[in-house]
């Protein structure tokens, strides 16, 4: 496939059968993404009867999307590991195979988080000399997005762990999102340095003496909406919080105020003039126009949308795998990490 | 003074000197307070003169109001246990021996947090079998407001401190907030019983084994803003992250909101039609209405605002304190909470 276009393409694998609107959103997204690029190759993994059935819908260069059978589903349900060791011709398992061999670059997934992080450490892999693979996604803020690391399984974290969350962070951010010597801080209950549970204190130092990375200190959550740093370190439980948090209060903020505009007619018709404008303004508060969040650290990309993820997410998705791939991150984590841990001798 | 009334009165000392809008808004505050109920008594404590020139400017019941003096001012960036050992002439040391030495059965300051939190500890002392005191606010949510507890100092904590949040919470909800059961829950990253980090695995079944309060498991950050769970039971590190995210993403997501609207002429003049209905729905989503936050578990009761509270959340605040003395809050934790703790050899 790769000779006929006589050029690299970058290969994902795209689970078709993962998410609320499988397969219609995710073959959208697969079909988008290759009508908008010629260097990507999609390879779409699911119950191939319904997937070729959702792509006859479309025109698109038919060499750049290809169908991988997989019989099985893991449900959302299911609890993560049972799921990932007896479901081995799921479109998750299938997928994130083909990673590990190299037959591709990349997996992208709308399904199960639990499955999809479980997955990524035994199937694709942890780079060597990485502890653990956090899930960074993005979020939005003021001045843009920030990536929040780690929102993954890691809960019970130690202090070498977030050191890397903080450089990995820096690196992605840097090359991916091509944000300049990007402001790193860990999240904690005060500005001074002496706050903090024992986790952040025995951390701060840490990252205080990392050379490769822009430390600014702590942030308190307070600031986070405010844009005040782009990687935020943080482990896993706490990192949880804050993005169902930033999600949950966002629906029900937005969800009041509508109701609020739909109480009286005079703010009905108010609604009706200001809501063109409110929505341009909402929509600079959605990070998904970057896509997933990324499982940093593996031997391969693995990225995890949104559940509810429609297809410009998907879409969004297979470009941030392009761009993963073309700045060689894991390249660059390797580099900068592995071999300087390597000569602390951690 | 409580026989000049013919009736006993709630005593409350206020910080005359504490947030950012001291003296005046604690002293109207005081003044509201006491013009609406002869039932209690304000011991106002501050520099005497600026505290009197302050009050000269209102109408009100003169027995109902005290000023106390203290010549010093712990400010909100001086180290609080410092500030607490050396500062024995300010409004917040003096005040808290007040109720230490039972002239007094509350305290309220907008003050340093720090200070308030030490205090607390220090100079008012916890309830004997309380582990530790936990802060506890109120953050709104679709359904009124539940009590996030605990938001204060006690970093890693363990899981016997949030057994006695839980239940501390619990009876401030019933009998302070009149919620008939409260529903309590714990926060959690999934809500399944195996899902958490270490403190959470083992509080859970500590929780369901509690026969005096309503747990109904894990909850998730998401689902906190929806009001799923009356008392929110985590420990201080993540309960400070969403009572921070909660101030600072709603600041945020309303100025954008303000923003869009104000973009275009058409959306002007929407916004000017919607606002007022828009501003009713937003009050709704404000705590301050029922006071500031109590710090539960001592020998009397303090109670934080916030820093930039105005004059209606003083008055609340001291409402709310009238309440909980009338309640007999701390006799029902002494009944409930610790006993049961001797009982069973804690």
């Amino acid at each position: 496939m790769q000779q006929s276009s006589g050029a690299v393409r970058t290969r994902i694998v795209l689970d078709a059968m993962g998410g609320d609107y499988a397969p219609a959103e995710p073959v959208k997204g697969a079909v988008d993404a290759v009508n908008a690029r010629s260097d990507i190759q999609v390879l779409l993994v699911g119950q191939e009867d319904v997937v070729r059935e959702e792509l006859a819908k479309y025109t698109y260069p038919e060499d750049q999307i290809q169908v991988v059978h997989a019989e099985e589903v893991i449900e959302t349900a299911e609890p993560p590991v049972n799921a990932i060791r007896r479901k081995k011709q799921s479109s998750i398992v299938i997928g994130m195979n083909m990673v590990k061999q190299k037959e591709a670059d990349a997996f992208v997934s709308a399904g199960s988080s639990g499955a999809i992080l479980v997955g990524g450490q035994v199937i694709v892999g942890r780079i060597k000399g990485i502890e653990r693979p956090p899930l960074a996604p993005l979020i939005p803020t003021e001045k843009g997005v920030s990536l929040l690391i780690d929102c993954g399984a890691n809960v019970d974290a130690r202090a070498s762990h977030l050191v890397q969350f903080a450089k990995m962070g820096s690196i992605y951010m840097e090359n991916v999102l091509g944000v300049k010597k990007p402001r790193v801080a860990i999240v904690n209950i005060g500005a001074e340095e002496e706050k903090g549970n024992a986790l952040v204190k025995e951390t701060f130092p840490l990252l205080k003496a990392c050379e490769d990375i822009n430390f600014v200190g702590s942030i308190e959550a307070r600031e986070i909406p405010k844009g005040e740093a782009d990687v935020i370190v943080c482990e896993a439980f706490v990192g949880n919080v804050i993005l169902k948090l930033y999600e949950g209060l966002s629906s029900t903020l937005i969800g009041a105020i509508k109701k609020g505009m739909m109480s009286t007619l005079k703010s009905k018709i108010g609604a009706a003039l200001a809501l063109p404008a409110l929505k341009s303004t909402l929509k600079t508060f959605d990070a998904t126009q970057y896509g997933g969040a990324p499982l940093l650290g593996l031997n391969g990309l693995v990225v995890k949308t949104h559940g509810s993820a429609k297809a410009k997410e998907i879409t969004n998705s297979i470009f941030q795998c392009v761009t993963f791939k073309e700045e060689d991150i894991n390249g660059k984590i390797r580099k900068n990490i592995v071999s300087s841990a390597e000569q602390e001798g951690m």
